[in-house]
């Protein structure tokens, strides 16, 4: 499965729609838009009783079906704009890059403020705040990394493990499968689990667990997936990744503690979170840059794990935030206090490097497939991607600075995780939110 | 989520479908079929470019598409029937208890010799020869349990752990997600895996795994499933299973031991094996029996976990073997030699207390899913249910009798597993076949 394709850098891809000069018809969507011309995410989305694939634009939808009945698309475009309509993004997706490729650039233009059609298109915008979010695809499966180094080196040393970071962790990008059924999109509450867990005074309780907590991650989600044996070459993933969205993996610390003997299951498995908007892999061209470098400490990679394109661009400069807002603070109309923020240096692997080693044992993947980062702990305490980080297993509550203080989250507290790639000479584009609720336990035991 | 709902002992569920003395008109399933008119197993089958559902019966498969054009069903279980006849049983499964009922009862009648309209439905049957089965249904979560306590105990030992069988095990049924994209129908080939291992010098390679192993496990499949934060009490649990499925989980140990941080990943991914008929709860009413007497020595359990109506009939008298035949042995035409047989009986939790305990934290479940047993190792070397157990890791070899020796599966193996329930006073009923032949490794590093 060693790597002997022909390989592009992927800062090559970097075309027109990327242009920072381009600005849109929909004025929203110049200045400081999360969705400016330069994103165009793909997402489903519900109005009027009908869920249907979508394009975020400033506030606005360009509902897909609306501007194929009003004839916006011509060629090859209509097929693939069509399929990107449906209610679920996963035949979209599988069509590949070249289909999304294509679809974006046709987008890039119909929304361009030099488009001279502009005007009869305005009736395919719905505003984003008449609409309701839906999960972009069927995830049939989840794959949680564990990726940051700093995060496992410290949740090690909390542990008191003789060996804070495994041996496998530098030899290869180390995961689990997520459950798929529970994953639900932004603004879904969640219900804090109840399970058996230890007390600090040792004792085994059934119980509302105490230690819930959230982990902030970026998710990759599969496009053209492989056949049953047939690894993906670590220099063609970049192939197989349709785009990114924001993953918050909710975790129950005290159930995974004691449950955990073949990895994590209801310590986690009670809800996931994503980002409703899938920020594809072709508007996060210009914000890829050079891979991790790797020193005389690390060991000596296998081939199939080593790509020169991958080294070039394998990294996404993204950076990611926390918001954690309590109930006291909701009553006060205050914002909340951002509570971490964090960027993809701390991965000591590459989204190209996951899913390549994930398909080497010939592990097929298919189009709507999540591979999420891990935690994205940094090096510092604003870094630290979760509270068991932050708080040192909830022994350190973190100030919040209204008086309130957290060891772990409490009912009412809603967590909204943010992101935003960055790069000088290019518009900054956002992922949207991925956030929720913390409601009270149903059961006591 | 204490369990106070009304409770049915299952074994007061046995009716006319199950009375021994019932025979078919269909002559195969007299005698000592696996699909005597008692068993009656859903699966989904394509014969003419088409996929659809159906029922075995002896050596046949009873159409139910064109057991519906004959106008062979009445009453509500026309719905019923069509939903069974779909490419997938999901829907069919959904529907819940009753209406697998429902449909089982019909179908008993019409198979029966005593139908006066037997002749025509003739048109109707398939021969299973001409037929090739397919995946019963779409299985959207795979998860898999570790339930055989003498397992737990002979890994843990060989592994050399302090406690070989985890505080954890006897608290809770433990469990991890597997794969659901790799999971495969009898006859599929296994390619045998490449991956990262330590060799037995110690030195870590990247190589096809040589400790390639199979394992022997029961699987239920989620009938009606659940909704996001209500768990499913012990004491209903088995209103939830449609059926039940054999399951090998194929494993690779090297790679297993190697990456295991967050549980099996890569060294199980690979591929898992299932049997294509379905065997229904209802079908399994007349073998259940109390499930296992707790002792002094286990600790006592949280509520959640118990209900008479489990204790009373929650374990299955089912025997499952496997049977090794390698190349050698299909060149010599020789059968192959059955290498283990075992039962439930080393199963410490019940498939509801699995059920249960997986939404205990709002893990919703939905139809399709599976739930498997974990390796059903007994106490005797015969019923060691996968070679890591029977050869010690490898170190001894099991004999086969024919001169060929296996500390691992060797390519061009092939492991068939088979299971039958048994109950004096019953039919015996089959589950078929659930097999697959080891290929050589594609990728050599």
């Amino acid at each position: 499965m060693s790597n002997n394709s022909v390989e592009s850098n992927e800062m090559d891809l970097i075309d027109h729609t990327h242009d920072p000069a381009r600005r849109s018809w929909v004025q929203s969507a110049n200045g400081h838009s999360e969705f400016p011309i330069q994103n165009l995410p793909f997402g489903v989305f519900k109005q009027g009783g009908r869920q249907r694939g979508g394009v975020a634009i400033g506030d606005q939808i360009l509902d897909l079906d609306a501007a194929l009945e009003l004839g916006a698309f011509s060629g090859d475009v209509v097929d693939i704009a069509r399929t990107a309509s449906l209610d679920r993004l996963n035949k979209f997706m599988a069509m590949g890059k070249e289909a999304s490729t294509s679809l974006r650039s046709a987008l890039s233009e119909l929304l361009s403020e030099h488009n001279p059609n502009a005007g009869k298109l305005t009736q395919a915008l719905i505003p984003q705040s008449d609409a309701s979010m839906q999960l972009p695809c069927d995830i049939g499966d989840f794959t949680d990394f564990l990726t940051s180094l700093p995060h496992t080196d410290r949740l090690g040393r909390l542990k008191g493990l003789a060996e804070p970071v495994p041996a496998a962790f530098k030899s290869l990008p180390v995961a689990y499968h997520g459950r798929s059924s529970t994953i639900r999109v932004n603004g879904t509450p969640v219900v804090r689990p109840t399970g058996q867990w230890r007390r600090a005074d040792g004792k085994l309780v059934c119980a509302p667990v105490e230690s819930l907590d959230y982990e902030v991650e970026l998710g990759a989600l599969i496009g053209r997936g492989n056949e049953l044996a047939v690894p993906i070459p670590v220099g063609q993933a970049q192939q197989h990744i349709f785009g990114y969205c924001l993953v918050n993996d909710w975790s129950a610390k005290g159930i995974q503690w004691f449950e955990q003997i073949l990895g994590p299951f209801l310590g986690k498995s009670f809800m996931t979170s994503v980002s409703p908007w899938v920020v594809t892999s072709q508007a996060l061209v210009p914000f890829r840059s050079p891979a991790r470098v790797r020193t005389d400490d690390d060991p000596t990679l296998f081939p199939y794990l080593v790509s020169e394109a991958d080294l070039a661009s394998g990294r996404l400069a993204v950076e990611l935030s926390a918001n954690l807002r309590t109930a006291a603070m909701r009553e006060q109309g205050a914002p909340g206090r951002r509570v971490n923020v964090s960027d993809l240096q701390c991965m000591y692997w590459t989204f190209a490097q996951m899913l390549s080693h994930h398909t080497s044992n010939g592990c097929s993947l298919r189009a709507g497939d999540l591979l999420a980062s891990g935690t994205l702990s940094g090096e510092t305490p604003d870094s630290m991607a979760c509270l068991s980080e932050r708080t040192a297993g909830g022994t350190k509550p973190l100030d919040l600075g209204n008086g309130e203080v957290r060891g772990w989250l409490l009912d009412g507290d809603e967590v909204v995780i943010e992101g935003h790639a960055h790069k000088a000479g290019f518009v900054s584009i956002g992922f949207g939110s991925c956030g929720g609720v913390v409601k009270p336990a149903l059961y006591k035991d």
